[in-house]
């Protein structure tokens, strides 16, 4: 079909919840064209006018064609089709905006090597703390800054158990069992709750402040499993608040980069003991322009939408 | 002298504690060469190694020299020089780093269109909450977003006031005094404690968020100055806190913009309410990514040059 010379080509890999807050949003907006989509189940009723975009089985497939200049790829996962599909489509001089944290914390340093040499942009502003830019606060806002440090409230699921416990005195299990049954957990909680996921976010925002991307088997990672109702209660009797807690420092002598990912005890006045139910929260300790901090839902497929978007809005600039 | 061809050619119109930061750093810098400064007083020892850098009497001829690429403009003030030097700039092609928010809040429409039609950058992220990247956040990482209101605590003075009002049970006048002699407010306190200076950076951010620069004399502006140890007294013991709120919103069905500065009660588990001494924060409420929360120092030297420096960063990138 005849498309815009001004239109920018888009091909959207993964079509849940947030593929298809994107497809609504790119399709009504006038510098982009969708030319292509894939997703795990085609005759799936996603309520999105699919007319004039080919469906394409295999999503790998989407990173060699001609007629698409950007990939966004959603379907998640660190390993194939993900790693695939975004490999080819740097190698073909595409760009890719991915909100896949996973992939990135494993395969991160490679494909932004290959996105570099390419000379396009791999952009994942969603892959950490959903609709919250802290990619670009920390790669462009504090660009002139040395980061002394990095901590973060950085999984919803884990923050909503914690809170919920706190705020009816029940134990882990019981909550966990009613977050699934509302949604707000998975089936398999385990990359939430055990602090893989927070593992991985923490990854992507050290790579960015210190140029290295430490992988998952340096990083002591602890889970919210242990946490107890009356661990939260004599936390709460001494004015703390139990956060799952991502930090990431680097030693200003040794050039050592030490992440962890851990439930901590945070004072009831701090920012981070604010954020309440699944939100996320990151603050920054620089040299220039000392504490930032920055807070709004981690995740969500509006919020978490608005970050593919600002990364694709962002190529639209540059190209 | 020879310059570097990789090197973007730098000229900075002040030198007080934002600009001499800015002077450091860009002076250390391989992206920069600074060919020329000018500030009030020629003779002040400032510390910085001004060899083989063009000292200029009259800061608007900076505007038109052939060997400057980019113009930072650090005098303050809504006008002459500072709005002769950026409008000059602009018309001769010179991309321009400011940190006037009065100058932006009386000419930012002018200025803005002038840079678009010359084809170069009008870059002003220092203009509103010092160190914290709130210009980048609303137009470029939100910039999938309607934006439904701002609402921010944009005056350290202020707030500094404030909450030193209800931590020692003071008044006023004690201490705005206090604070004139540790030097945390001007000598002229009006524009900080009667809201002007808050005004500004609504009016900006407002501007970002809904395409309309709103003139000074459509806002209805409220200082702090009325506020009595009473008043804070009996906020708090409602579980409130006082904070100088300025406020913008777009109704969506009129279109109207309102803008407001007023002295406003905020429960105290809110995040304006845990906003201590000088800090900065804003809110944006958003249809897509929710509620983004953002705080850090609003003002201070360093913390103000981590803006503009980021600015200059940003048009590295882009040049």
């Amino acid at each position: 079909m005849p498309v815009s010379k001004n239109k920018r080509r888009v091909a959207i890999a993964g079509l849940g919840t947030v593929g298809t807050e994107v497809f609504k949003y790119l399709s009504g907006h006038s510098d982009f064209q969708i030319i292509a989509v894939s997703a795990r189940d085609k005759n799936k009723n996603r309520g999105l006018n699919m007319s004039g975009v080919a469906w394409v089985d295999n999503p790998c497939d989407m990173g060699t064609r001609d007629d698409v200049d950007i990939v966004i790829e959603l379907m998640g996962g660190e390993g194939d089709p993900a790693y695939t599909l975004v490999k080819t489509a740097l190698q073909y001089k595409k760009n890719v905006v991915t909100a896949n944290k996973a992939l990135l914390a494993k395969h991160g340093s490679e494909l932004l090597a290959l996105a570099s040499s390419q000379n396009v942009s791999l952009k994942f502003e969603a892959s950490v703390a959903g609709g919250i830019p802290v990619i670009k606060l920390l790669s462009e806002g504090l660009s002139a800054n040395k980061i002394e440090s990095i901590s973060g409230v950085l999984n919803g699921t884990c923050n909503y158990i914690l809170t919920t416990m706190e705020k009816t005195g029940r134990g882990f299990d019981d909550v966990l069992s009613e977050a699934q049954h509302l949604g707000y957990a998975e089936a398999d909680p385990t990359l939430d709750v055990d602090g893989g996921d927070t593992a991985h976010k923490i990854i992507i925002l050290a790579a960015l402040a210190y140029g290295e991307f430490i992988p998952m088997e340096n990083i002591s990672v602890t889970g919210i499993r242990a946490i107890t109702a009356n661990d939260i209660l004599s936390a709460k009797e001494k004015g703390e608040r139990y956060k799952l807690l991502a930090t990431a420092m680097r030693d200003n002598i040794t050039g050592h980069i030490t992440l962890s990912v851990a439930p901590t005890r945070v004072p009831l006045t701090s920012p981070m003991a604010q954020l309440d139910g699944a939100l996320n929260g990151v603050m920054f300790k620089t040299d220039l322009a000392g504490d930032i901090f920055m807070s709004g839902a981690g995740a969500g497929g509006k919020s978490t939408a608005s970050a593919v978007l600002a990364d694709a809005m962002d190529l639209i600039r540059k190209l």
